[in-house]
């Protein structure tokens, strides 16, 4: 494999999308890059939407759609673009479907078989962050909690600020056991400003970039 | 679990819905009964149908759509009418999912963990015709072969009754394989008028199907 596979892993809020998006500008202006979302295959993104909507989807079904969305997305755009030689950045990859589908008591082991067929990154970014602080950069942003964002599948109709805390805590939780489990993992202090956190990202890369591998 | 779970296996044209069919009508008289398809469930069923149009699937999200169709339907409705008591038939269960995605180079394994969330059935009926008898029963009935039958996103553009053959040829291969390791299997020869194949099927359930489970 001639490219790059970097990938962004943290809570709804965490900035990790902000980080993404700095890191792609940076490294533009030296290698060829790609930034790819999750849930954006095109054919499968409305159904997921409209699905969520409906909230009738039960853990399984909910992970294999996510897993056929990253499928898709890996196999026609990420592998060959990395084979071609760019630098591929991912805003999550395949742990944001482990902790997803953990919390809705799907086995551990179950989703990794099933993620099996996609490639370790290069490095994970894991921008980790407080429930606390996630929520209070939302408030500031003034920008509305997304039912998804406040588990509401799992944890029902309680109020939108109580449902995220609650629910993000255990996406931490998830998130700081495959932490200790995949080398490719890096925790970035994310409780701190964006361009803090985005320096130590160029750091720790600076020597991959700058040098065609 | 109260009811009973049935399956029907084999190759496009080995006359499987068919026997499903008769076998619902005989049951139906009996006990509650429910007939399920592959690749039937109401929002997945359209994506699917327009992402083989375009052949646009590859080896893996090909496998994994159709695993979702399959979890939505066993989650939303296999599993519970099982457990409320109903004889359940499925025109083809997690065994054709196996044998396409293996001829498609998907790993075996792979295939068998993926479905692991489903349970086996009480019986599985693999109504086994050699792909000629299937061909002639498809020209009998004066239906055109579809393309997908005829494996044309693996064989290619070649011509439909050569790719049928060619094709369905590798899906009874692997067929035979899981009829040796599963034991839910009973191999049915459906070289045989319907009529017979069905007579066979329900002497085998006759004491199921009468006695309460």
């Amino acid at each position: 494999m001639r490219g790059l596979l970097i990938a962004f892993e943290g809570i709804d809020g965490s900035g990790k999308s902000s980080q993404a998006v700095l890191l792609k500008d940076w490294i533009e202006m030296r290698r060829d890059v790609y930034l790819t979302e999750w849930n954006s295959s095109e054919w499968i993104h409305d159904i997921i939407k409209e699905a969520k909507k409906k909230n009738m989807l039960t853990s399984i079904t909910f992970s294999l759609i996510h897993a056929t969305d990253f499928s898709d997305r890996y196999e026609r755009y990420i592998l060959p673009m990395l084979k071609s030689g760019f630098v591929v950045i991912c805003d999550r990859y395949v742990y944001t479907a482990y902790a997803r589908d953990v919390v809705r008591n799907v086995d551990f082991d179950w989703v990794k078989r099933l993620y099996s067929f996609a490639i370790k990154p290069n490095f994970t970014f894991y921008i980790r962050v407080t429930p606390e602080i996630a929520l209070e950069r939302i408030r500031k942003a003034k920008r509305k909690i997304k039912p998804q964002e406040a588990g509401i599948d799992i944890l029902g109709e309680i109020p939108l600020e109580e449902g995220f805390l609650k629910y993000q805590s255990r996406i931490v939780e998830i998130y700081d056991k495959i932490a200790k489990e995949e080398s490719n993992f890096i925790t970035i202090d994310g409780n701190r400003p964006l361009k803090d956190v985005q320096i130590d990202i160029r750091k720790i890369l600076g020597e991959y970039i700058d040098n065609s591998l």
